[in-house]
């Protein structure tokens, strides 16, 4: 074979993923579960949001087999459509992990399908988080490579990304060859698609749902003897160049094998984008240090980097734009003491207290200020003046959640939907995922038992 | 609404689509039932290739009620599994239909949603037949807008623009409305992939068979509800600017409801890339007008412009190298006197007497050919040298396939799966397509009964 076949992107990253066992990644595991159980939280907490819904309604005359749990759900699908569905609900808030250099979320599309494919087939744990830790590797590696000029192209790397973890994943669960784990991550570069500009709208979720359904058919399809070219991302015809990016191939392969993504993962104590969260904590700061009341604020200056004022500065019409306003972010903690999910819906988003305060926020260009962080700055109407400044954010990887904090993040997420006793024997066995025989438990228990009626 | 937003590709196209009749489209009938029938010629062809059993063996288990026929094949599948294998069927050989400007193969994505669709929900064929008008005009409008650099760069446009026209297509027949066939459009954006890196292998069957299955995805999710942003196809971040082009919005909408695409479809007599046509028409001329035999040629030269030099001067180490080898389009009419799908297979293809031959062949620039001619050369053993040119190749505009010649194509290509009777009774049916009340009998002849076994 010649030696560009042998050195190609997807045979180089296959090598890897056929070659890891679980003794290899079990210093990851405890990273490996946070983002799992930051996923359960995200994806039990937006199970009944329409968007969830009508994907689920769309694809349930379309399942085989209902060998697979919808998260929060009665209803059950086969693995590819659980994988779409799930990969969705998880994602749906942006409220999931965030790897920081690419902004990729990792787990939606990949535990997605990792998730749906093990219970369909009835796989240990350790080979679920032993998957899992692959596939965040091989998708935030390719996703370094393309940063930051794809997403600033439109490309949500997300979706395009993730469908390579979500591809390297599942054909490490299916026991594949390195050839075949080859075609599988090849076949995932003619199915990687998603577009910035639709992420306002649902479909964004299409994308992200795919990436995580499509990644599997391409492990599927590989197994059956599909192959794919030995450059499909990095030829001159391949995905990378196709997407207007020479991939930087030194990030894409550099330590493999030796350092780990998932150890770089972030997960969010608020549903709003993470160049905000630094502007939410100095709200908390004041708040909390001078008592500073919503009656008293005459005015509120936040000061930040360009990214901040350039992702934040808009006009809320709806709780999708909330989410991305800075002014919102200044509004919430103020006026409910909170930022959570509740204060970032529709009913809180546009009621009249919201429309008013968001008002009162200017933003400021401060370019002596580090990229995440924020300055506040509050003006009462008596004319005192409080400021404060985060640099490390909460949830930043300075400054994690911690393990107790994300429990908290499942049990809020989880309170609508199971049982007090429910949420502990899940966090349980999520903590002890590495000895589960098979995660049906989990599953089962995840499927929740006082879920709404679906609308 | 914001004038911004009225003019948007995805919602101008969407109004066409929803305001057009089959009393408007009525007079584009017989070139869309030439592409239904070359469709199904291709389709059939290649039913039993292990490429279309290895994805039907990978979606049977995923699969909802089985409503839609596999062309050539008793089993059956959900809708959107039959669109995602029959269009790989149809274009696995790139023995199906063409449109010059974009080298689009139009049919394929656009008519496997349509008939799954149509027979799941038992559409009338004149509604087939508006609705696949419609989608070929959506896709093909698409893909002159970026034409020729998005190939270029190494998009596969059948796969990226085909999406666009089976979501346009399969909202026609579902009935949806101007705002819902938008947002079926601008969903396809987001699931619109496809490298030519990819091209050589099974993984472009996997983009190809997508554009079909999302397409009609796409329009599922757009009818239970799901949006999409109003400039998702030419928006700053959108689908176009991503993929690297600025659109031609002058050539997407100019003429929209007055020129039809599908009038400039074209089908090919051989199974071989299109470039290489006016090489073998050459060649059977030579043979016919000179009766130069495979024993007494010495050298061939082949004349062509340097797209043809470009794309056809290889090593043929399969099948796949064959179809766009200028030495094996020389090789088979002289050894064979045929260049059908036999020819092009892998015993053919690498038989002694075709390896040997091949290396009788040799290409040469001639910048003075307008692009899609060539001449041929050949010297024999006695020293004497005969000469043809081909200008216009059989099959293109300038001279397309009679519909008997495309009858037989169908005939051909049915004959191993398919009783004579039944492939005339599906020939009447073909032509008066408007007449059928439903399209399930025409299916069901399709599926043909003497099928082989599969591997």
């Amino acid at each position: 074979m010649p030696q560009s076949e042998v050195s190609g992107v997807s045979r180089t990253l296959a090598e890897l993923v056929a070659a890891t066992s679980w003794a290899d990644v079990a210093a990851q595991q405890h990273e490996a579960k946070r983002s799992i159980l930051n996923f359960f939280a995200t994806a039990i907490g937006s199970a009944h949001d329409p968007a969830v819904t009508i994907a689920l309604r769309t694809l349930l005359p379309f399942s085989g087999g209902a060998s697979s749990t919808i998260i929060g759900r009665t209803e059950r699908l086969d693995a590819m459509g659980a994988a779409f569905v799930n990969a969705i609900s998880a994602n749906l808030l942006d409220f999931d992990d965030t790897h920081p250099e690419t902004i990729i979320h990792p787990a939606a599309p990949v535990a997605a399908p990792v998730l749906a494919l093990a219970e369909a087939r009835g796989l240990h744990g350790r080979d679920v988080l032993t998957a899992f830790i692959l596939g965040v590797e091989v998708e935030c590696r390719i996703g370094n490579a393309v940063s930051p000029q794809h997403y600033a192209r439109g490309w949500h790397i997300t979706s395009t990304c993730g469908i390579f973890g979500a591809a390297a994943a599942c054909a490490k669960l299916l026991g594949l060859s390195v050839d075949d784990i080859a075609n599988a991550i090849g076949i995932a570069a003619s199915q990687s698609a998603g577009n910035v500009e639709n992420l306002p709208t649902a479909a964004k979720n299409v994308s992200v749902g795919n990436a995580a359904r499509n990644g599997l058919f391409a492990a599927l399809l590989a197994q059956q003897g599909y192959e794919a070219a030995p450059r499909a991302i990095e030829g001159p015809l391949g995905w990378a160049r196709a997407m207007g990016d020479d991939p930087d191939l030194g990030r894409l392969l550099g330590g493999l094998g030796q350092t780990w993504e998932i150890s770089k993962n972030t997960y969010k104590p608020y549903p709003a984008g993470i160049v905000f969260h630094a502007v939410i904590d100095a709200c908390f700061a004041l708040r909390e240090q001078y008592h500073v009341t919503t009656a008293q604020i005459a005015a509120v200056r936040v000061r930040g980097d360009a990214l901040l004022l350039a992702r934040g500065d808009r006009l809320v019409r709806n709780a999708r734009e909330a989410r991305v306003s800075m002014q919102h972010c200044v509004a919430a903690p103020f006026l409910w003491g909170k930022a959570g999910v509740e204060e970032f819906a529709e009913a809180r988003v546009m009621s009249d207290a919201a429309v008013a305060f968001r008002t009162l926020v200017r933003a400021e260009l401060d370019a002596s200020l580090p990229m995440g962080a924020a300055t506040v700055i509050v003006r009462t109407h008596a004319g005192d003046t409080y400021e404060a400044t985060v640099v490390h954010a909460r949830g930043s990887l300075a400054h994690p959640l911690s393990d107790a904090e994300l429990d908290a993040k499942v049990s809020a997420a989880a309170s609508g939907a199971m049982p007090a006793p429910d949420i502990e024997q899940a966090l349980t066995m999520l903590w002890q995922l590495q000895h589960l025989a098979t995660i049906e438990p989990l599953m089962a228990l995840m499927a929740g038992c006082a879920a709404a009626e679906s609308p």
